[in-house]
């Protein structure tokens, strides 16, 4: 493992950036200079920014770096697809500790890499600094959308129906079996400290190799720890016609999300619980966890997918549409929002998404 | 004082963005959806983006929070101004960790909302999250200049004047006073705990009431704490038709930067020491420190002043530009890259200039 100081911070940021080819006709300068220089002439701009923090957004001892990469890129691109627009370009901005080597960063940016790869998306600039404590990202993504063509969360109308995209639950229910496994790998290991001699010298050696059953639970997992943005649900809307009244990304939580919309629509909704698409390994997972599947659905965050509005009088176009399901309708506001479950009972819609901010 | 989980992330988002005037054309959308919309027609595009990290690039035990505001907004404009453009919109991404109070928060704000105010900048989005220790800081600026007028580091030539606005040194030397004052009080405070019943207590609201003395040393604190991006020069220059053939701010130091332009540039450089812009605070805190003083100016970062190479035929008009200074000039790479000292000494130029990821 070589340390990070051997390199300094110059020596650090050619490394990962080396050899990166920029794609994007819009990217006119990328690395290297005080700015990225862009050209969108004829076309709008769209900028999105997240922030990752280690111990509140990731949990470094179950997220691999190369996963991490992956992931912190795909949640800038969703944004720019909840837009109906193109992502372009990624700026990075990273802070480590002392913990961390060159390979480790060198992991991290090839998931980033790949993601861009992957998505047609240039690297063009960033900051690489160190922090105290914990890994801290930030990145901005940086897109494009035909002039006048943005899709906002506030064009949502009464009568529109409602859909979403994929299944939803599933990220959540993916971390909670990735923290269920790391607790028994915990217990083991202070189990193993209670021993003496040569039994614990055994049991140290079948930790080390300790290989988490995730057998059955890939999909799951994956949706935690590698989400995609869905670039191809936005391509089919285009093909098809379909011009979305309102759209977002669901990271937070439908039920969070639909409130967004509902509030800057001006609008209620009627959303039909035996409607939400969700995954049998969800399913499966809520069960052994005794945990309420559609609470997960509803407040669970980090699907990832795409929640958006379109006029009843595009039915026929969506009701054909692989991965997309309408589960209910825009109402006026005074009807409320409004949870319809499958025994016909009705519950106001709450944000319970995940808020790091709020106190547990 | 109001802990923030009073009111989660989109009540504090709510609260902060509150009354956000967007003032620029370009600006079609800004805080509240997945992304900001921004519109740039036949304009080219510039993004620069800086993490600032508590304990790492600043303290808080000596940075009010406002002025905290205002410099991370500086740092990204002075980007935007060294590659000839205007900066037009920000977003502000912060993690911040328990001890932070809403009211703190409010002061970090309209310390970047002065900042923006001034520079004519809108606030377009961001993310609000927490952190475990300490307070995290991204900001990406969005700015533009005219299609194929960006100036990059890239286009200094042999004979060109090297030149730099304002003077170096003095945000270093106001940071080494502010350390000082600091250690000061905490020894006299150390010094407070070892006494007892009265003589204690009289100390101890002495020192709560303590003001550093810093008559006198006004210009480098304020250098230190709350720099101004160079928007004059820029200005100037474009007044007077001058067209620099390569430029950078000043953030690392200027023996690093001037590295940067001639690595870069893939040519050498000339700089005399008698030329080096210095004021008179600096000079004399250095001395009292026991330093020298154009060390301090060529290796001391976050003066975020502009260095910038002119073409000698641009001499004349430059000549009488106020605050302004000919350093030196650009050469054949193999010349070198050197200092001549004020006994006509030369020296090869090191970048020693502050580089948080090398060993101390």
């Amino acid at each position: 493992m070589s340390e990070i100081s051997t390199l300094g911070e110059f020596g650090l940021i050619k490394r990962l950036t080396e050899g990166i080819v920029l794609k994007n006709k819009s990217t006119v300068y990328g690395v290297g200079d005080d700015c990225a220089v862009l050209d969108y002439s004829d076309r709008q701009v769209l900028v999105t920014t997240d922030m990752l923090m280690e111990g509140v957004h990731f949990d470094r001892t179950y997220t691999p770096l190369q996963h991490l990469g992956y992931k912190s890129a795909m949640v800038n691109f969703s944004d720019i697809y909840a837009m109906g627009g193109t992502p372009r370009q990624i700026t990075v901005s990273i802070a480590i500790d002392k913990r961390f080597s060159v390979e480790d960063m060198d992991l991290f940016y090839s998931g980033l890499r790949i993601a861009c790869e992957e998505y047609g998306v240039d690297i063009v600039g960033g900051d690489t600094t160190s922090s105290l404590t914990g890994f801290a990202i930030s990145i901005t993504c940086i897109g494009d959308v035909e002039r006048g063509k943005a899709i906002y969360r506030n064009g949502a109308k009464d009568t529109d129906i409602i859909c979403v995209s994929g299944n939803l639950g599933a990220a959540y229910m993916g971390l909670q079996l990735l923290k269920r496994e790391q607790m028994v790998f915990e217990q083991q290991w202070q189990e193993m400290q209670k021993l003496q001699g040569e039994q614990r010298e055994t049991m140290r050696r079948e930790l080390e190799n300790y290989q988490p059953d995730m057998a059955g639970r890939e999909y799951i997992i994956e949706r935690q720890l590698r989400p995609e943005a869905r670039r191809d649900i936005i391509q089919e809307l285009r093909e098809r016609g379909i011009h979305p009244t309102a759209m977002m990304d669901i990271s937070d939580g439908l039920s969070s999300e639909l409130l967004h919309i509902c509030d800057q629509s001006h609008c209620g909704c009627r959303v039909f619980e035996e409607r939400i698409p969700i995954d049998y390994q969800t399913a499966v997972m809520a069960e052994e966890l005794n945990m309420n599947v559609t609470t997960c659905a509803l407040n669970g965050g980090e699907d990832y997918e795409l929640l958006f509005t379109i006029p009843i009088t595009d039915h026929e176009k969506i009701a054909n549409m692989k991965d997309v399901k309408m589960i209910g309708h825009i109402t006026r506001p005074e009807v409320g929002r409004v949870l319809v479950t499958r025994d016909a009972q009705e519950f106001d819609l709450k944000a319970q998404g995940w808020n790091p901010l709020k106190e547990e």
